[in-house]
């Protein structure tokens, strides 16, 4: 084991599997309530649909089985710019690459940009299986204050200004604009220009992480930031677009997409060529039938009510049966609520009175890659019914009062 | 772009895309026969079992679609560990993380081992995309000789000494001991057990990749480096084997496989979690029901048989219409055919009049990490029907007869 040791890489040595993979083993016990998981709900997949898809799919033939492109099934990528031209992102299918996931975009973007020792610049707090992928890639992280409006743009730009006075490379900027994980907070329009043109000035790329954005409860859509950059000379250059099928369709399939400019887009492909030559030729082609049948049209709206009710459910649920000792901030989409513990309380100590009290819920210190916060949680609702979440709820209430008492 | 190219990371800069990859777009020209692929081939797939095993797999519902475990699904881990007890290697399940394809168990070895400047020793001249995720690693490559054993184990013993004393440190030696690409060299029972008492002895760890294994024309299977560490008492923290169905079953569902000792493993998947959450869970379903079909066991004796009647077909019409211009060395597996040009001859250059003459291949120059021998080509048989080999020797006479002229 001695020589094993000396033979890893550094970036293994001290790695840990993330809490929230390993919370996962809790969603499956039956006495458990689990708002921990990041992932969708079940009972909102369109299995018949998929179904479907996938004996269409299967019509190909030899071509569904044999080494394709590394880019993705051209028919995917077209129809993946019509999806995105929904969302205010004008493109074309050679700007987009297919990946196995947007975790696997994460990886791939960060392996075009980022050298040992440069600098990520990420929100305060962000979602932890991002802060991994920028480790994992030898990156220095800066953790920016998060705000209501999403990022604090002022202490950004305060802490750019330090970096670059101590010559450190910053890189990228990496974010979740809308309905972000773990805050649910969006950034305003107005923000997200002023983001667009701190990242030309100070020439950082800002990766733009967007797998929620279509499950909105209320309100009106906010431009996406690589949208609002391809309306400018030079922006393009200062933006990647990522986002995934997984909570729109399923996440088993792991089909994700990349959307850049087309020198940026050579350099992710080249990554990807090495990385595993291409991502499975079958669940594309599932993917692409589904999105040709049209039901994705029905299905967005009727995940974002189911969503919306779970997520006013859990709400209610805490202010009767929680009540004072814990803050939360409303969302107006996305799958997670971003609560506080009020008294000192820490959220760490509070999960293991939880899970004897049947509930799950991931610490939010989990997503500060630095200063965490212990007060902090992320509860998901998505996939807890109405009954669940008031179950939930009271379940919470037991595990803060034993927590009190034991304290 | 100024200011976009300071913000790419120094590992795509320079990098290009494999010239095997850049040749995929000839072998889908009617008027040209590709000996440049590194595909299997098609009129192989056995389509009827794997429609049948995704009908099956559909059957499993809402599981084939949710987020799944980041080391693969227990039941293909578990076919896993009976089909490489076949070949030789007892294991159980949980050495076995289940792979986007080969190609990413690479990357994920190379990410679990490979800091900046550690040493990657390859055969000479070896697969190309594993020199690429190796250089992607920031890996220094050292090139051992190759012999028709598969590997000069005393020029291995001289190099590693040599890096040795320049304190240079020395991590992996990358092999494909059995039909190598390119080469189609085996290395023998004796080599395989010195090789691993090196590895032991000087503390690297050996990355046996066994993609074409089961493919044997003729002669008796040499046991895996992985299976004889396995039976040593420190042999198995300095192997890892890796492998895939790509050649066996398709290649286009990316299914892929690494079996290690339990402390390298746990490193893998914690990369793993990292790069992709995990792999796609339908075709692992696909699989793992095609494993249960019992099918396989029929396959590979008609894949094996199939490429080996290509292979003396391409050989005798290399004999008969080339000549004396070239020799090859014969395989007794694989997919690969390993020829030299004679009379100072260039393959790179007779790529071109082979285009001219309806003819691909891969100039062997493309898998050397250094001092590249131009008068060497890969000549992959696996595509081509017996009359296909026939004319692709003639078309290669023809070329060779248009350089000689023009020069």
């Amino acid at each position: 084991m001695e020589d094993l040791n000396a033979l890893f890489a550094s970036r293994v040595v001290g790695a840990q599997s993330s809490i929230v993979r390993e919370l996962l083993a809790f969603s499956k016990m039956p006495h458990i309530i689990s708002l921990a998981g990041g992932i969708p709900a079940a009972d909102m997949f369109d299995l018949e649909g998929i179904e479907a898809a996938t004996l269409e799919a299967m019509k190909m033939g030899v071509s569904a089985y044999q080494y394709s492109v590394t880019d993705g099934e051209p028919e995917l990528r077209e129809r993946v710019t019509h999806l995105i031209a929904e969302r205010g992102i004008e493109s074309d299918k050679d700007q987009v690459v297919i990946t196995s996931g947007s975790q696997q975009g994460l990886d791939l973007v960060a392996r075009t940009f980022i050298d040992a020792g440069d600098v990520v610049l990420v929100e305060q707090p962000t979602y932890l299986a991002a802060i991994q992928v920028f480790r994992m890639a030898g990156a220095e992280i800066a953790s920016i204050k998060g705000s209501t409006d999403g990022l604090d743009l002022d202490d950004l730009e305060a802490q750019v200004k330090a970096l670059k006075a101590q010559n450190k490379r910053i890189k990228a900027l990496y974010i979740v604009p809308t309905f972000a994980n773990p805050t649910g907070s969006t950034m305003s329009e107005a923000n997200r220009v002023r983001l667009l043109s701190l990242a030309v000035e100070y020439n950082f790329v800002i990766l733009e992480d967007d797998p929620y954005g279509e499950i909105r409860f209320e309100g009106d859509r906010v431009p996406s930031i690589y949208g609002l950059a391809k309306r400018t000379a030079t922006g393009e250059d200062h933006a990647v677009y990522l986002s995934s099928f997984s909570k729109i369709l399923v996440p088993g399939l792991r089909l994700g997409f990349i959307v850049a400019n087309k020198a940026i887009r050579e350099k992710i492909v080249l990554v990807k060529q090495s990385v595993d030559l291409h991502t499975p030729v079958l669940p594309q082609l599932i993917v692409e039938k589904y999105l040709a049948s049209g039901h994705l049209k029905d299905r967005i709206p009727a995940i974002s009510y189911t969503y919306g009710q779970r997520c006013a459910s859990l709400m209610k649920a805490l202010d009767e049966y929680v009540g004072e000792d814990l803050e939360y901030q409303k969302p107006v989409g996305g799958m997670f609520l971003w609560a506080r513990l009020k008294n000192g309380m820490s959220a760490t100590k509070l999960l293991n009175y939880g899970k004897d009290a049947g509930v799950v819920f991931v610490p939010g210190a989990a997503f500060y890659a630095e200063g965490a916060d212990d007060s902090t949680l992320r509860l998901s609702f998505a996939t807890v019914n109405p009954e669940g979440t008031v179950e939930a709820a009271k379940r919470l209430a037991v595990a803060i009062q034993k927590y009190k008492e034991s304290n």
